[in-house]
């Protein structure tokens, strides 16, 4: 058992290396002594865990998924809200979930890795809950949630890369409010609209409150 | 006269040449041997014209501006919503401006070329526009131009980037239509909504009589 728990934690190592790495430099540049050297793990416990660097890749990629937790919320439509203000923030702070974003978005990543699944997956999350707010009647009669969500998606992704390039997403928080004032009138009920938060500091309020929560 | 004409052609050949090998390859696995090969130019006259690969690079990046012309239009908003589906259009025929938006996009480009240009450059192009349409009446009085502008081209950037993805850009436009629906509503009066065309085939007709107009 304690075996295992060390095995995850390695693999765990790797893959926090693996995503640091990659967001530094990329798909091409990286080589798997790069990581074994960040990760500080022997060449035969990586190659045990990823026998190639696409394995390795691949791993970083499908670790999207393991992000944007929130806490359930009345109203579904700020969990979506809260989803990418989470995810804003994480990304500030996570070198994982940047290599992530990295592979997924360079376009020299190889194509044995993925580049639609995160999409795809982002995707299928956000529109489970957004199906479930149209169920509830948060959403005007006219709103196609998955329409509604695959524009989020590209639009996050969009709007965080124009906020690495000119900040260093230091004014990603900022972006993602402007993307939901200009995106919430078209598809919430009006009744709702006062009392959606999404201000710029939504995410880091979340995350701080759920830290909280887990400490009591 | 003729000589300098001569030049001026060559150097666009050598654009466009490498504009097509940056899209297909990126920056690092391009060569400077591949970009002759494609223009079928002399080393000599290529190393005239750029110096290095990161210039030529650079001058692929700024290419990107030379695209989205449209015909002016009574109304300013209108032309916006053109120049989003023209540049979408133009994504799919013409590997210099897919090559340039790659260069962009991709953090493996070096930081010699400047990955935040692109976008300084279409937010003043497009607010520009938008403050006409401000002037004009034409937008609902809490809009803020510039916010409204960086919205759109970091939102077109990724919609792109996800059809890229997903669909090789095959449903592009499709996807554009998508994002205006959900923005229009949110920064044009009410009166002007019904009037706006937004539709998915919109910049394959406004080529398409650009290009009548200019064979008549």
């Amino acid at each position: 058992m304690a075996k295992q728990e060390r095995a995850i934690r390695t693999r765990r190592a790797i893959l926090e290396a693996a995503g640091a790495v990659f967001d530094e430099h990329g798909y091409a540049s990286t080589t798997i002594s790069m990581v074994l050297e960040r990760a500080d793990v022997t060449k035969g416990a990586l190659y045990f865990h990823f026998p190639s660097k696409e394995s390795l890749a691949q791993a970083v990629v499908e670790s999207q998924v393991s992000f944007g937790a929130v806490p359930p919320h009345a109203c579904k439509l700020q969990e979506v809200i809260d989803m990418t203000f989470v995810v804003g923030q994480q990304l500030l702070g996570n070198a994982l979930l940047r290599g992530s974003v990295r592979l997924a978005v360079d376009q020299e990543t190889p194509a044995g890795v993925d580049h639609g699944e995160p999409f795809r997956q982002w995707a299928d999350r956000l529109t489970e809950l957004l199906e479930l707010a149209q169920e509830r009647g948060e959403l005007l009669p006219t709103v196609r949630p998955r329409d509604t969500v695959e524009l989020l998606v590209g639009c996050f992704t969009g709007v965080q890369l124009m906020a690495r390039a000119l900040t260093d997403r230091a004014d990603l928080a900022d972006r993602l409010a402007v993307m939901w004032a200009h995106i919430l009138p078209s598809i919430a009920v009006p009744g709702l609209l006062p009392g959606l938060d999404a201000r710029a500091d939504r995410g880091a309020r979340v995350l701080a409150a759920e830290e909280e929560r887990a400490a009591s």
